[in-house]
Order: C-alpha cells, then sequence, then structure tokens
C-alpha cells in the first residue's frame, strides 16, 4: 500500500457529545518510530462505555492525575485501546523488522512525548474502532498464527486482569472473592484459575453472569440478592487447612485467614459494601472504574485495617505474558466474547451492553470480514 | 495488698454524655488469668480524644467493624490503653511468676472472650485513666529499671507507628513523606529515623509541630500553606540516586520512584487531597483515624493505581520490639512528652490538646507522684 498522507479515507466510528456515529476520517500517516496498522479485531470495554458516558467526569479525573487535558472534549474521539491489527507501512526512524501483512498486538499506548493513550485521542491518532490505526513499533508483539483476531484482542483486558491479581500478590491457599461478573470481573476468575488460586468465589446479581463465572473458573457463585458473598467466601475459607488461619488480626482475632477480595464493579458505594463486608486484614483489589464522586467510612477500613489496592494499568511484561498464556492454550477466554460486529453495528453494541444478560464482550471486526 | 473485690474505692475518670469527670470507682476484680495492677503513667491518646468528641461515630463504625456494641454508650467508660503499670495481684489461674512491685507495660487488650479493648468499657474494666487496672497476664512485658514510667507508657502509640511502618514495607532507599506532625506523625518519623529510611520529608501547618518533627528525626518539613508537600518531596527523591528512579508506571511514566506516603491527619477531605498530591503508584499508609464519612474520587486513585494500607493496630511481637527499642535508646522519644498531670487535671489536658502550638503527648501520672 502506498500511503498518501490525508488523502486516503477511512471509516472510524467517532465519539462526539456523548454520542458515536459511524464517520469518515483520513488514514493516519505515522511519525518516527511509528507503524501504519489495519484493525483486525477491537474489544468494546468497559472504559469505553465510562467514557461516553462519563467523558467529563472522566477529562476531570485525568486533570487531577496528570494535570492536563486527556482530550478536547469538543473533538471527535476515536476510542478502542484492546486491538489485533496487521502492520501495513512503516514511519520514518522503524527497524521494519515485521514484515507487512504481520498479525500484531501492542498495549494501548504510543510512545510519543507526551505520552498517547491510544482510544483517548483526536482523530488523527485513531484507537481501533477504526480501519487503521498507529501503533509504536518498540511496543508491537507478533501474533502466534492459530491465535484468532478476537481472541488476541482480548491480550489488553486479561492483561489488565493479570496485573490485578499480581497487585492482590495472593498466594495459592487464598479463597479470592470476585464481586461482581462483568468483563473485568470475569476476566480475574480467568487468571486466578489460570494461576491455581483457590477456591474462587464470585458473586453477581445476573444469572447469566454467574453462569460464565463458573465456566471461565469460578468454583463457587453467589447472588447478593440471596445470600451475603462475605458469608459465602467466609464458608469456603473456613473448610480450609487449618494453615489458612495463621493470620489472626491483633483487633479482631478471628482465626480467618484475610480475603483477597477484586471489587470489579465501580459503582458509588460499592467500596463502603465491600469494606463493610469483607473480614479484618482483607486485601481489596479495586479493579472497577467508579467515575463518581464516592463516600465511605474510613474508621471501618482503619479498624479492619484493610488495603485497598487500586488497579488499571499493566506492564508490557504482563501483557506478553499474556499473549502466550493465550497463544498456549492456558487461558482460555473464548467464553467471554458474546458477538462480532462490524463498525457501523457499534452504537448500538453500546447500548446492548448496558444489559448484563445479554453480552459480555463484544469485538468489533471494522474490516466486516 | 488484699483485695476486698468491690468495696475498696480508687479514683479514675469517667467518660460519659461526651464530658469527663474525675470520680470513684471500685477497684476492679482480676478474673482468671489477669492481674491487677497500680497505673503508674497513661499517655492521652489521640484517639481518646477522638472518642470524647464523637462517640457515637466511633460506635457506629464498630458496629460494622465487629456487629457488635464497643461499649454502652450511656454508661461510663474509663479511657486508657497506652500504660505502664506496677503489679500489686494476681487473680485465680495465674502463674504468678512477675514479683508484685515489678513495672510492667502491656498491649491495651484483654484476652477475654469477647476480647476487651482497654480503654473502651466499663467502669469495671477501667483503662490507665484510673489508679489500677485489670491485664492478661500473657500479655505483660517487664519495664526495665532505667525506662521512666512515661517513656515506657509510650510503647503503646510507638507500637502503633512501628506497625504503620511495618505495613508500608520500605526500603532504605525510600524517601517518605509524613502528612501531619500530631502524634502518630511524630512517632512514625521517629520510627523511621530509627530504621534508617530517608530522607524523611514532614509537612504541617504548626510551627512547632515542624521544629518537634526535626527534634524527632525528619529531614525536610513543610509548612503546607507555603509549598506543596508533594512538590517538596519530589524535589528530595528526584536529587536521589538513579536506583530510585526504576519503578516507572505504566499509564504515568514519571521517572521517578514511587513515594510512601504516611496520612497522619484524619479528617475528612484529607485522603483526595493526598491522592491528588500523590505521584503515581504511591502507597499512602493511612494512620490518621477519620471518624466521619468521607468522599474521593476513585478514578483518581484508579487511575495513578494508588495503594491505600489503613492501619491502627500492632502485634505482640511489634509491641515487645518497641519497649526494646526504648530501653536500649535507639529510639528516643522524650521530646514528645509536652506535659505530666495528675488524674485531677484530665479534662484541662483534652482542652489543651485541641491546640497543636502548646502540646504533643501529655502523660497521667493518677497516683499524683
Amino acid at each position: 500500500m502506498t500511503l498518501t498522507a490525508h488523502t486516503d479515507q477511512m471509516q472510524a466510528v467517532i465519539m462526539i457529545d456523548g454520542a458515536l456515529r459511524l464517520t469518515t476520517v483520513p488514514i493516519p500517516t505515522p511519525g518516527p518510530h511509528e507503524v501504519l496498522v489495519k484493525v483486525r479485531a477491537t474489544g468494546i470495554c468497559g472504559s469505553d462505555l465510562h467514557c461516553l458516558s462519563h467523558t467529563a467526569e472522566l477529562l476531570d479525573a485525568m486533570k487531577v492525575v496528570t494535570g492536563g487535558d486527556l482530550f478536547d472534549i469538543d473533538k471527535p474521539v476515536v476510542m478502542g485501546h484492546e486491538f489485533c491489527a496487521e502492520v501495513v507501512a512503516y514511519g520514518p526512524e522503524t527497524r521494519g523488522t515485521i514484515a507487512p501483512g504481520t498479525r500484531v498486538a501492542s498495549p494501548g499506548f504510543l510512545l510519543r512525548d507526551p505520552f498517547v493513550l491510544l482510544g483517548y485521542a483526536g482523530t488523527d491518532i485513531p484507537g481501533g474502532y477504526a480501519e487503521y490505526m498507529l501503533l509504536s513499533e518498540d511496543l508491537l508483539v507478533p501474533v502466534p498464527d492459530h491465535v484468532p483476531d478476537e481472541i488476541a484482542a482480548l491480550t489488553e483486558p486479561m492483561s489488565v486482569a493479570l496485573h490485578a491479581v499480581n497487585r492482590g500478590d495472593l498466594g495459592p491457599d487464598d479463597v479470592p472473592l470476585v464481586i461482581g461478573c462483568g468483563p473485568i470481573g470475569l476476566a480475574v476468575i480467568a487468571i486466578l484459575k489460570m494461576r491455581g488460586v483457590g477456591p474462587i468465589v464470585a458473586a453477581d446479581f445476573s444469572p447469566s453472569r454467574r453462569e460464565m463465572a463458573l465456566k471461565l473458573g469460578a468454583d463457587v457463585v453467589v447472588d447478593p440478592s440471596e445470600a451475603s458473598p462475605y458469608e459465602s467466601w467466609r464458608q469456603v475459607a473456613e473448610t480450609g487447612d487449618p494453615e489458612r488461619m495463621a493470620r489472626p488480626n491483633v483487633l479482631f482475632p478471628s482465626g480467618l485467614r484475610p480475603a483477597a477480595i477484586f471489587e470489579c464493579v465501580g459503582v458509588p458505594g460499592i467500596l463502603q459494601q465491600v469494606l463493610a463486608g469483607a473480614p479484618a486484614s482483607s486485601k481489596v483489589i479495586v479493579a472497577g472504574v467508579c467515575m463518581q464522586p464516592d463516600s465511605f467510612l474510613p474508621s471501618v477500613a482503619v479498624m479492619k485495617e484493610i488495603d485497598l489496592v487500586f488497579t488499571i494499568a499493566f506492564t508490557p511484561e504482563e501483557y506478553a505474558e499474556v499473549l502466550g498464556h493465550l497463544a498456549s492454550g492456558a487461558l482460555k477466554v473464548e467464553p467471554m466474547i458474546t458477538d462480532r460486529v462490524g463498525l457501523a453495528e457499534v452504537p448500538a453494541a453500546f447500548a446492548r451492553l448496558a444489559n448484563p444478560e445479554q453480552d459480555v464482550k463484544i469485538v468489533i471486526v471494522p474490516s466486516g470480514r
């Protein structure tokens, strides 16, 4: 393919004014150390749903974090940071060692200064909701031939989950409790299962999500409207071997080994619910992304000596590790993919994802292949 | 001394209806495995100030934690859980290996079922704001002869600080930032200094507290009304050796080693301030005890991948370790003691402690020695 910058056009789904729209934008031009790739599959992430419905809150939070604007709220953004793509053309100052046509994956950022979060920039640096995008050559990971496009696209969310589990620093005897079986919770369950940590207790109000949790490796599932997830955890943890009972808290020597609780819901109020239910000395890995201000009782967290471990990212090493596990079959995520859609169907897919009974992960296939 | 249960009387300061009052109560009777001790010195703790001014909130939070009532809000409580005492008489089923007259210290709890937090129970199980109290024989630690009573009484708050520092899991190259130089913040500084961790950056609005922080081992002190503690931390951390720069965050590769921040203020809003100021990947050890509900932006904590490590207690091993450090001189806390008062002066001492310019730690000497 010969590129004529800003003359060739492509299809892309843009986000503007809180809505999604399929349109035509220029094919981007790779800068130094960058590669133009053709998008083969892009996962729709919960963060994308958040970004659409809470754009201003996201920008406010990022401003606190970075001091700057993630993107201009008045200009169109092309989302999509979970993708599998194929090398098309190299920009200047590249090595070009991966042949055009080769399938690649990459963490969702571009090594520019300042750093670009792919999927959260203007149409000149589109995310994976488009036919083409730019990647940093140094971050490319070739996708083994037998790994389907949509599975490779899930490397990103599975890396978020692997990182969350790594942040939890669990031992094989820990009894993890996963609160919320949306895409993040399910991914955490799959990673815990792969790591051999368990038994795994998982809670969700949705019957289909609980069924999915069992498919991905949960040992016990709980409907919070019928039973307390913390009580169910206690029953499972108590039946474990006496070594589990080795770390009593001074204030509250319950005799139970502290729990590792994965908070994968991310709505206001959930944190206080977890703090109220958690055994003393629990480690709570907060992987849910709550975009609104939240309120809680710090005194409860203090008196229980809780660790709140907030997590969202991953390292390039974790990303490469996950792709390896997907390729080897050690990590099985096929059940999470509930549908494949073309770019034109993305707005409808967002609407469907609001219903937990229907879908978990919808993958976009921009070429319509 | 021959004990005639509930006939001999003693002086004690009781808390009832949000006020303190000196009165006379029966000398308590030791149960099985318990020892009657004569109180020689008791520290006034920030928790005691909280307990007096936020009794209902404290009980509400404890109810979330334990499911029960810490104490009956309508009945008098004798506070005081930081003490040095002397053995008077043994109850039934004791070994009696520590001779009467020997000075002892003990973590502030009684090994009954259910567990009793000393200083938060009725007048029959008084805390150290009294002439006599009960201790569990198994928890007694003899106080070496050369350690003054009031220094031994500080074993408890220094154990809280040692535990907080242990929870922070700092390496010798870490640059800790201590927010708030009240008794907890100062104790944390003294422990960090003893451990050789540093340089230590400490922030407080009060000039006398900053001066005290320098005495106890802080290397750099900051007045938050004049400079950002986080910016001061950054300047100190950046001058360190390149090894400090080894752990960039994927989202925000700042090139700075993450901070260990000790939150020792404990008022609503402070947590969000810390989250906003903290570098990405910081560990925030929350040692301040905020008794009111607090609000924060979870998305900021998530995007920075912060660890919030809530801490309040300590282990018996940590307690014994601290008494050893106080005895060896490795841990120096004399500057923290700003006054000694008798039981009758306790209400006035509470009022004085509201002014950070005047006092840090006031120690009660019940016998008036």
